[in-house]
């Protein structure tokens, strides 16, 4: 998506060579109108599945998730990250390895809503080394539900997540792909 | 607002006497059409004030809050709970105690996202003793940003924070105020 590419390129910042930092659009500071286009491209690319349900994971694929759905119309779900007094039982659990955080994070998901005939699409915010996609991929497993696609907005090219999606045969569609960056200058996935 | 009752009526429930879920529409699977038609409402109420950004909290906040925000037009920044690899330093920090997890919890806001000339509404997904909105309104303060309204969703009317905020003079205005729950039924204060 050329919009999300330019932003990218215009206001990202890399941070250790590895952090890829768009919190001034994407995941502190929301440009609503920027998460409107990019909901309408996922859209575009996932609207003909007959999805049901959106899956997403907190904090920050929220935003990118609940813009999405209005176009598709359907409810969002989003995998929460601790165990707090407002769960209870019945829950669809996996163990992922925050590489944000550095430690391991509890994705759960309530049974009441995701069940075996939902059609569910996955949407976040980044993909790195797919940790928190594999724990959502997981979950939607665990539910008995059939995995429609993955959509993300900005994919780390250049970390293994993405490859190891698509060899699994996941419908995985990143609206921009960072392939690398030299001297400041992001390269981004021909698509 | 009317709707934003009804659901809570035929949906909410209660636990321990205390806890008041929602979670199939506001806080776990989240309605995209109501949200919608809650930001509206937050449009209705607070329109005409100016508002250059909308703060909220991560997680359950942010889906109010960047729906509302495609009818204000304008971004929204969303205070982050803990420190990641994410985000640097220039920061307005602020300590709450968290109910919903029973430990104390840091709000974290960048400073290059939140600025003495922003005219802030506050949108949060429930009010109940008021200790995050506490934390957010907090945070406008050290950003030296005029605080316009605070907009709720759900305030538990029966619990202190939304009198302590109204005490104080801060314009707040939640869309349904919960007075209690007698033999299953909500009863709503009158507004």
């Amino acid at each position: 998506m050329k919009e999300l590419e330019e932003r990218i390129a215009q206001e990202g910042r890399i941070i250790d060579g590895r952090i890829i930092k768009v919190d001034g659009f994407l995941n502190h500071r929301i440009d609503t109108k920027l998460l409107n286009r990019m909901g309408e491209e996922f859209y575009r690319l996932f609207g003909d599945l007959g999805v049901t349900k959106i899956l997403t994971a907190e904090a920050s694929g929220i935003a990118v998730a609940v813009i999405a759905a209005q176009y598709f119309d359907v409810p969002v779900v989003f995998a929460k990250k601790a165990k707090s007094d407002n769960i209870e039982g019945g829950l669809y659990a996996s163990e992922i390895y925050s590489y944000t955080y550095n430690r391991k994070v509890t994705f759960l998901v309530s049974k009441q809503w995701l069940c075996a005939e939902d059609r569910v699409l996955i949407i976040d915010d980044f993909l790195a080394n797919g940790e928190a996609l594999r724990g959502l991929i997981d979950i939607v497993a665990l539910a008995g539900a059939q995995l429609m696609g993955v959509g993300v907005a900005v994919e780390k090219g250049f970390q293994e997540g993405g490859k190891r999606l698509r060899e699994r045969g996941i419908n995985l569609q990143s609206l921009a792909i960072i392939e690398g960056v030299e001297d400041g200058v992001f390269r981004f996935r021909q698509q």
